[in-house]
């Protein structure tokens, strides 16, 4: 999994501070996650061929997080696209995206699917060989959703350099794959740790903004490797933060600890702060393995 | 009157070209006109105090017009803005912008009016004791209008350093600003033109983007001061300028020739044509007085 932040702010996009969208790669793969207003451009900047994308998560509809869509999905149309694009979101979002379409009489030429949400529990939305993803419900001022992405268990690598000179079957490779030992036609064997080795561990990645501090969370990102979770404040503006329904970098790092997350990233910071390491002095007195999340930065999980 | 391009790129946004807005000032009014995605950024980028915006006029209904609009509003209600603020633009603007509010639980908290428009002729917009504004119905595959920015005959100038000592009484102010000469309690006469300058002539800027040649054009613009009109294409894509009911450089001029306007600015470039002045070239040809838009360059009219 590489993550690339697109933007991490919150509220309104300003001249070096990108409201909130992500990008999610895993095995060659595409996820974006919300799309705020001038992803395209930041997708630009990433240097990503972003026509790729072909699954878009949207977590909720205030503006920070999703008035890119609609320049988006008509770029793909001015790009030539022809795959099919599919947006998770809240109900609504179909009928502001095809509004937009239909008065500006500019129809897609690829499909354009929609899955509305309305569901309170985490629902599964996405699954292939090698990734799920489901939702996570957050505790927002709108009906909000944060994404768990986990990728599966994968089979055994063959080693390409061990296996040179060998008289290999079709059914060879399955097996080799599968963890099994063989036997050649020349009655040769070989242990299966001779010929593969281990795959990549299953990882997780949860992406959880915007939401109140929610205890209800520490189940549902139990041990993921990657934990974003949004810090719109610090504890100074505590009160702010619940008001809005919003969490501070403290309430982030203690989800993350009592979760037991192998990494945080916080995010969706306030315009008001200027030094971001406030943020990780806050959190990492709770949660040692802590990090921020930075316009255009990639990230490995 | 001073213009300032935030955008003069057609079609999708690009890390260093903006889509369509420009911010038209006149006597301290700031008139925002069309808004790419991106617009707000743009205006942060220009220093303009962009809350002062009291007035949008939105072309049509295509994304590269107006994706950026809503990301605006919602940008003004957290920048705590309780000025009204007017939008004119294609009937379905209102329903796009409150249905996205809606969603978002995010209603603003100052007066936020719409004029919808489906006349095909010209119709007065807003006036004030400064300016006219009236649109310019244009040619364009979705319903599309360009605007007449006029500004009011002045009244004459007070010269102060000329009328430094004369004991004046307030309606003497209104006469001389009104053009008549004045007699004073002491007796004294003083004619009109020692203590006044005349005032800046009335001056006309006329948008047009995005339209088709369009003859009809001609009267409509006559003998303005600037002409901003559409030149998507070159002519070597002049078929192409037909099909997309866009104009090329060289039509432009024609109108602008025609009208026999002062000056000519292009702008809506495609992102084929690698050299802008390629686009200067070819209008020279007919119109001698033309310029180029360019992102975040200001102009005076």
């Amino acid at each position: 999994m590489k993550l690339t932040i697109l933007g991490c702010h919150s509220a309104t996009p300003r001249e070096h501070k990108h409201t909130t969208s992500q990008l999610l790669e895993i095995r060659g793969n595409l996820f974006l996650i919300d799309c705020g207003e001038g992803t395209q451009m930041q997708l630009r900047k990433s240097k990503i061929k972003f026509s790729r994308i072909q699954h878009i998560f949207i977590s909720h509809l205030n503006g920070d997080h999703f008035y890119g869509l609609i320049g988006l999905i008509s770029t793909f149309r001015l790009l030539g696209r022809t795959a099919p694009l599919t947006i998770y979101g809240p109900k609504g979002i179909k009928e502001i995206i095809t509004l937009q379409l239909k008065l500006a009489k500019s129809w897609t030429d690829y499909e354009l699917h929609f899955k509305e949400l309305e569901s309170t529990v985490s629902v599964p939305l996405y699954e292939d060989e090698h990734v799920k993803v489901a939702t996570i419900p957050l505790d927002h001022r709108v009906y909000t959703n944060g994404f768990l992405f986990s990728t599966k268990s994968e089979k055994r690598k063959i080693k390409s350099k061990a296996i040179a000179g060998l008289d290999l079957k079709p059914f060879h490779f399955l097996q080799l794959q599968d963890g099994f030992s063989i036997q050649l036609e020349n009655g040769n064997t070989y242990k299966n740790e001779e010929l593969t080795a281990a795959p990549d561990p299953p990882k997780q990645y949860a992406y959880c903004s915007d939401t109140a501090y929610n205890k209800a969370l520490i189940d549902r990102v139990a041990g993921v490797d990657l934990l974003y979770h949004e810090s719109t404040f610090l504890e100074l503006h505590k009160e702010l933060a619940k008001k809005t329904k919003h969490s501070t970098a403290k309430e982030a790092a203690d989800i993350a600890q009592k979760a037991g997350v192998k990494k945080l990233m916080l995010g969706h910071y306030s315009n008001r702060y200027s030094d971001k390491n406030d943020f990780i002095k806050e959190a990492s007195v709770i949660f040692e393995n802590v990090i921020l999340s930075e316009d255009l930065k990639s990230f490995s999980v």
